[in-house]
């Protein structure tokens, strides 16, 4: 495989997603990523964002749940409530790549993790709510127009537990928690916000070595109050735990991000 | 291996978790399990309690972080912030019998898990705080004075990153979260409480096949409230969604615990 057939993918369906993602990219640059850069964006992300979107990435690639004709999705046409959870199965589609990994627009890379394209699809970490379950926010997979049909297919006919991607994807790859060692990411790549004081003590030990810090839930990094005269962010209230890990997310976002944005989009940051 | 070569152990070092002991083993009875019963305590339990203890369990062993006398023992002396954690090992001194599974009092079977004797040590099942560790109140070990030796020296030289016991146990079976699939217990025998919650989707999915629960954290059963009128337990406020799990705990202590207390112990469960 060379270095042009790996791939790091991530999804943004509006604006404020797509600031995310353009700090993600931001990170893998940083770290001097061997792999290509790829954001799947939907109609929703303006076209002064898809500009930025363009000159960040390797790739802008754009999907829309309904833009192919095979029977899948047709019938997904009776399932609107699974459109969000399909745009993120576009990325199987992405086939000019060999090896990727997917990652979601609230993830930030603090270490180069390009020995992640060393794995087999299909891999994961473990969701801390339900660890047999797999966190779907960073994941190693193989394009594949076969495994996406077969996706499209298993969600029409079974749906997904929780209403999003990764109640679909913990049915499809069902045997994650019981069949390879191997397919579990060590959790150090998708670090889950929470853990930063779940376990505390293990926080402590482990954390140094994490790699990938991913900010699930309502508390989105972009949703902070930054105070532009200081540099630094401040956290809403029950969320002090996370000042370090979103500090960094905002000096790339002001470092990297922000002198690219017009006014306007800028104001999908908060600003005080 | 003999049936009588199987054994579950359980830990209480006072009367309040010597009840959750006696919930415990009867849980056991009543789904028919063929293994012992042991539990191990400390000086702290009462004499009239360690009667019922007796009562209830095919074997009680004393145990004393300070009664033996080799020299990592004795270097223990100089770590006293460390005896809790000592005295769960002492299960690794219980080699009358094959394999055993270690349960924490705080647990309660749901269902026959006999199949866990069949696991090898060490087996364990995630911690949802990090689950790149394993959550040390369910595991299946065999029992070995060299392992215990081992473990005592290990733990006087490198302590606990957590205090407890569980810090420990992850140091020294550092390779769990990457070696061998078949020593990840599926979470279904060791849920604990909080993941009622936290992924309720996942639960809603996967709870019904729950075989253990496990009441980690400050609010354990037997200091909820319970109506001996109703039959009913009232969960403190915050505690709602284990309602069901608590219930089930409390049918065992009413019918199977309760009537072998004398009304001085009858006091440490809580009852309104
Ligand atoms: O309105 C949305 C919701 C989600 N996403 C994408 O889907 C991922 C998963 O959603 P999110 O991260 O919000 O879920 P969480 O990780 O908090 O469960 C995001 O990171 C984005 O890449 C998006 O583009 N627009
Ligand atoms: O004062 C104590 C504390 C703990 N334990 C034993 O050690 C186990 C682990 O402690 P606990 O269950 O309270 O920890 P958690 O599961 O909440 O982390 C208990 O279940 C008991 O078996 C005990 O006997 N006395
Ligand atoms: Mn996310
Ligand atoms: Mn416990």
């Amino acid at each position: 495989m060379t270095d042009g057939g790996k791939a790091w993918v991530t999804l943004a369906t509006n604006d404020s997603y797509a600031l995310g993602a353009c700090v993600l990219a931001n990170s893998l640059k940083r770290v001097n990523t061997v792999g290509r850069l790829v954001v799947m964006i939907t109609p929703g992300v303006s076209s002064a964002m898809r500009g930025v979107l363009e000159q960040t990435f390797n790739e802008v690639s754009e999907v829309n749940v309904l833009d192919s004709e095979d029977a899948a999705n047709l019938a997904l046409l009776t399932r609107p409530e699974l459109g969000i959870t399909f745009t993120k199965l576009h990325c199987w589609r992405l086939t000019q790549y060999e090896k990727c990994v997917f990652l979601d627009a609230d993830t930030l890379v603090l270490a180069n993790s390009d020995e992640l394209f060393n794995r087999d699809e299909f891999s994961a970490a473990p969701d801390s709510g339900w660890p047999d379950c797999f966190n779907s926010g960073v994941f190693v997979f193989t394009p594949s127009l076969d495994t996406y049909a077969k996706l499209l297919t298993f969600a029409v006919e079974k749906g997904s537990f929780d209403g999003g991607d990764q109640g679909l994807l913990n049915l499809y790859f069902s045997d994650w928690s019981t069949s390879d060692i191997g397919r579990h990411l060590p959790f150090i790549y998708n670090m889950v916000a929470t853990a930063t004081y779940s376990y505390l003590p293990a926080y402590k030990v482990f954390g140094q070595n994490v790699k990938i810090a991913h900010f699930i839930g309502p508390s989105k990094p972009w949703l902070q109050f930054f105070d532009s005269s200081t540099g630094l962010v401040q956290p809403e209230s029950g969320q002090e735990h996370l000042q370090d890990l979103l500090q960094s997310w905002w000096n790339i976002f002001r470092t990297d991000v922000h002198p690219r944005l017009t006014p306007e989009m800028g104001e999908s940051a908060t600003e005080v």
